[in-house]
This record gives structure tokens, sequence and C-alpha cells, in this order.
């Protein structure tokens, strides 16, 4: 049997869309009632895993799923030997370093050397940063991340922005981009070499439905 | 003004309660419509920093805020300079290992050597069976951990069991218990030791309403 790695959360619907294109249907993890975290599709022939976010390449890497969806900022910030199979186009958002807007910085490079930056993304901001040849105190942080530069602990943020009201609402602007994020078609990798046909046949599904959709998702 | 850093979820409800004993009203983190992350009481006086359990020690570590309320079991986890200044007796739980009740082992020194386990507190799991002289490999999640043993990638979890229901209703079974879990005070080192008064005098009358309210909470 197939097992698909899901993230709960914003990915889930236009995943579960994704999957239909390829005859696999796990529209029974949309149902809010729903308190199973392994369920089988109707036609038993696969089974989705509905997990955090932050432990889909786990699961992926560890062979417990064989196929998965997950953003691409968590891809890069865990670095788990997944492979990256299709960029499903949706889910898109950007990893931004913010400042308060009061603070009158315009570029990263011009944030005092030695300052605090919190982040639940220390990973890539510490390979940002380190780019930039700029050293930072990273504070890693596992919510609410605004509240670094309002609370004066951190002079910076680096955060996911999707459409930038959680930081207008909090006094906090957008000062440089460090990528853009959009959710991922990952598979483990052994599985994807022995596979005698049906994981492809998935992937190509996928695939063909994303390209299908194209920008407009 | 004195700032308290206060975790969101099931201790939010007893840790008002514990500070209005104290003569700070922070009701307003409790009104399920509040969106503020940062509440001030109506006296004026102090101020709630509302944030995942995981943020507590780091707020109060740095001094963002002088107080805090959060879980033994975090505090163990992340090792943050804070003092830990009473125990509030409330938010018990217990850091246990469990395996599936089908498994057959009965004590963690059974488990196979090298074996996987799952946990969100890697930290406390590694000390555990380093004590232990056995050789495991943890992987880390960020929820669902009882999918773990579920789903073939781990032989055991190490996880907090307060009803122990979640481990029954996946199959599981605990065997051995790390540690015992219960809410705590917390101060900033620095500012308990430049305190004028005012912080002694909440962390007493918070003393003072745990020990009259003693073991039955």
């Amino acid at each position: 049997m197939i097992t698909v790695a899901l993230a709960k959360g914003a990915l889930l619907k236009q995943s579960v869309a994704r999957f239909a294109a390829a005859g696999l249907d796990f529209s029974a993890v949309l149902d809010p009632d729903n308190r199973q975290l392994m369920l089988p599709t109707p036609c038993g022939r696969a089974r989705a895993l509905l997990v955090r976010n932050g432990d889909v390449p786990t699961y992926v890497s560890y062979g417990q799923a064989q196929l998965g969806v997950v953003g691409y900022d968590v891809l890069k910030e865990h670095q788990l030997p997944v492979a990256q199979l299709v960029d499903l186009g949706f889910g898109g958002c950007r990893m931004a370093v913010a400042v308060k807007d009061s603070s009158g910085y315009t570029r990263a490079a011009e944030l005092p050397p030695h300052c605090r930056v919190a982040s639940k993304f220390t990973h890539c901001a510490r390979e940002f940063f380190d780019a930039l040849d700029l050293p930072v105190e990273l504070v890693h942080l596992n919510g609410s991340v605004e509240l670094g530069p309002i609370t004066g602990m951190s002079e910076a943020i680096v955060d996911l922005v999707a459409t930038g009201r959680t930081l207008r609402d909090n006094g906090l602007v957008a000062i440089e981009d460090l990528f853009q994020s959009t959710a991922r078609l990952v598979g483990h990798p052994l599985s994807m070499r022995l596979d005698n046909g049906d994981l492809s046949s998935i992937v190509e599904a996928v695939r063909l439905a994303t390209t299908t959709v194209g920008v407009a998702t």
C-alpha cells in the first residue's frame, strides 16, 4: 500500500485535490470531525498520514511514507534526504527579513552586527546572514515571532510572509526576501528507485494536474 | 512595568487564577475573542505576554518577561537560564516511555539496542537512554508522536502522559516514567536580583495562593 504524508493546515485542501487528479481519494482527511491520523482511500490502494508540516520530511525520509506534500520552506529548514518531485505551485509565500516599521532599516545588511534576530527558521536565517557576512544572534521561537521586535527582544525577524497582514497588524515591515516557497511533492528516494510503476504513475498524474492548473492556482 | 510570560493552552486558566491571588488581573487573556499577544492588566502595573509553551523560557531568560509560567517538562527540555521560583502544582503529567501494547516490552531497558525512539522531547529522551547505557536512534517529531510506533517508524516514544487516553486510543502503553511534571513559576535571574520588592511580593503571593490551594488542585 502507498502511504502519503500530508501536512495539516493551509496546504491540505489543495494537496487532496491534486491526488484526486491522480485517482487517489483522500477527501476523508478534510472532514472537520475526523480524528484519525491514518486514513485509507476508499479504493484501498493508498492511505494518508496526517501530520504536522515539519514532520512530513521525517516520515518520507524514513520511508514510512513513500510520498508527501510539504512547503519548500520546511524542506530548506530541515535538510532531510527526500527527493523533490513536483513544484505544486500552491501555498505560495516568501521567507523574509522583517523589522519594525519605525526602525528605518531598508536592507538586511543595515542591521547592526551582533543584533538579535528571532525566527522559527533558524537554519535558513543562519545561512542567509552567514552569506551576508553579518554576525547576528539567532533566537529560536516556536510561534508568534512578531513578538520579538515588539517586546524588544530582537531587532529583526526571519519569517514566512503570505499576505503580509500579520506584519502590518504588528507594525512590522519586510525589508528583504530570502527565498520564495511553494508546496512540493516529495518522495522517499529508495522507494522511487525500487518503484514498479505505481509511484511514478501517481507522480506523473500529479505533475500533469499541476501543469493543467497552471499558474492560476 | 512587570511583564509575565504565560503559556497558551492547558496551563493558562490556572496561571491566571494564581496571579489574581497576587492582585494581577490577567483574565483578559482568557477571552476567546482576544487576538492580542500582549495585554496589560486593568491596573496598568503589569502586562501578560501570551506565547507558546516552549517560548516561555526564552522570553524569561532574555529578560523580556521578568516572570513566567511553564511546565517543568519544557524547562528540562530547553535548559535555559531561568530561576525556578514556585512549583504551582497544577498541569500535572509525566514524561514516559511508551510502546505498542502488543510489543511485550515491560521496561525501557528491554528495548533492542539501536532501535528508534520518536519524541518531541529529544533532549530528555537522550539523557534518559544515556543513563540506561542503551544506544537508541532518536527521531524528532513536532506532533502526533504516537504515529511513530503505529507506522513502524519507531519502536517506542517518549512523550507527556496526562490521562493516558491518547496512548490507549492508539494501542500504546507506558512502560517507564522519566519524571513527573507540573507548572512552575519562573523568573529572570538578573531581574530577581535587582528587584526592589515588586517581583518578590508577587512571587510570595503566588506561593501563598499555591500553598493554600494545596494538593487539591
